[in-house]
């Protein structure tokens, strides 16, 4: 049996078929932008999804998207790159005009279930998924079931306090681990040391593989502080995984190493001996589509 | 219908009998002296107990212990009180003699399960409870059930990294919470600004009300970090409730009002306006006997 995956994404929707393997059967993919309100939106949405569901047959609807979103009601707020949306009924217009059960959720959350399901770390009772792209998002999954905490807005780890009174975030707390850890925090840290922007975080981290000291500091800096972030989730909830996904994955040759040593040296004992420590590609499609799976035993998944 | 709590504390044994309500009807204390092995404290234990269970009828009875323990298995290994316990098997003994369910768990847990059912954030579905005592403890209650991580290690929140790079932990590690705010830590920082050792963490306050300086920002800055570690159990959770208890609490005055304004202001608003902050005295008693309680509606609880 198969299940229907559709990453709201920046600048376009992705849909795709999977089946229990993860294996995607089939992608379509719609460009958005900006200036889309929720009817435009809607029928880019149904153009994504709906030859699709002409083809194969498929029991349930997972949808993924950047936040502010209501999970319980299947609400898309707004988003950065779909800021005229008003309150989009994603779960309603899409169980109304196919007749297929839809769930929704933010896209760490999506990420951390498509990990739990499909990933290096799959099936452990008690996961945390640590997504590193242009914010530092994180999700935990209990048993199979993610943790949504109030309205879906639970699981801020990027916006936990590693450094009293460090570093301005974008959120307009100091000291946050994203704003050390994270392509913009990052980038940032690396204007603090040289007045230099960098044009990407891959230009930071081009330049730390080519030597220069700044650099190096930045990401030396914001390695210790993802694993002293990492410290605190284990301490606190004893998790049993962890795995890194997102885009900052493709640079893992220049931090892994040092954060995976600096986690285990950083919890207690007890802990760390069980502590399995993963990275992987993050699939935005299967994660948003795990959603179809939540709470089922991921050894014999059956959609 | 009533309950035995039975609180294993520094120097003795309290044991005691409540109802639904909460009221203590009758309790009884039993030295325990750091020489005592797992036969000496049996008896010791049943001493405590015995007088109780002859004239009430009791249903179930919960133990509060320091750690290290298993409350899985309902073994304490041994305790900084008691170091010669080995392994004793309470859960097994207790219900062996006395025929009465009995659980165990340690005493921070046991103080938050009490603060769920007859303290001041009483049902709430999403409660963190900080202990401030000799270390920082936490214990997190979800819909009536206490979060034990593996084998009880869950929640060391004292045990999280505020500053990192900070000062030294007695777990060895630095910048965590407890290095900041708790009597060991503000003892600790205290002597860190003016090389004179307080005999005790109440005379730091006492200097604090005093108006000594060095006492002030010693008890400014754990405040400051006590609240950014609330900030991330938010950022987190998204509790609803948050109950600090312990011995600290007798200080309230000298740094509650900072703490509450301080972590208003550093948690995401949406999560700031349902907050509600408590502060209360531990009734260790209780809360050990709130363990029989566990799961239940503290609104229609009964024994």
């Amino acid at each position: 049996m198969l299940g229907l995956g559709i990453d709201i994404g920046a600048g376009s929707i992705k849909s795709g078929v999977f089946d229990e393997t993860g294996t995607i059967l089939e992608e379509t993919r719609e460009n958005t932008h900006a200036k889309m309100k929720n009817a435009e939106f809607q029928k880019a949405i149904l153009s994504s999804a709906s030859p699709l569901l002409k083809k194969y047959e498929v029991t349930g609807i997972g949808v993924g998207s950047p936040g502010p979103i209501d999970n319980e009601k299947g609400i898309i707020h707004s988003s950065a790159n779909l800021p005229l949306l008003d309150a989009f009924p994603i779960k309603e217009i899409l169980e109304r005009e196919t007749g297929i059960q839809t769930k929704l959720n933010n896209d760490a959350n999506c990420a951390s279930l498509g990990e739990y399901f499909f990933g290096p770390g799959a099936g452990s009772s008690n996961l945390f998924v640590f997504t590193l792209g242009t914010g530092l998002g994180g999700g935990w999954i209990q048993n199979g079931f993610l943790y949504n905490g109030f309205q879906g807005n639970g699981m801020e780890v990027g916006h936990t306090t590693i450094i009293k009174d460090g570093a301005l975030c974008g959120c307009g707390k100091r000291g946050c681990a994203e704003s050390y850890f994270s392509a913009t925090g990052l980038m940032n840290r690396y204007f603090d040391r040289t007045n230099q922007k960098a044009n990407s975080v891959a230009e930071v981290f081009q330049l730390a593989n080519d030597g220069d000291s700044h650099a190096l500091d930045t990401i030396y800096e914001g390695t210790e502080v993802l694993a002293e972030t990492a410290r605190n989730i284990v301490n606190l909830l004893n998790v049993d995984t962890i795995v890194f996904v997102g885009g900052l994955i493709k640079s893992w040759s220049l931090f892994g190493e040092h954060l995976e040593t600096r986690i285990r040296s950083q919890v207690f004992p007890i802990l760390a001996d069980r502590l399995k420590i993963f990275h992987g590609e993050n699939q935005a499609i299967l994660g948003a589509g795990s959603l179809v799976l939540e709470g089922m035993n991921p050894n014999r998944s059956k959609i």
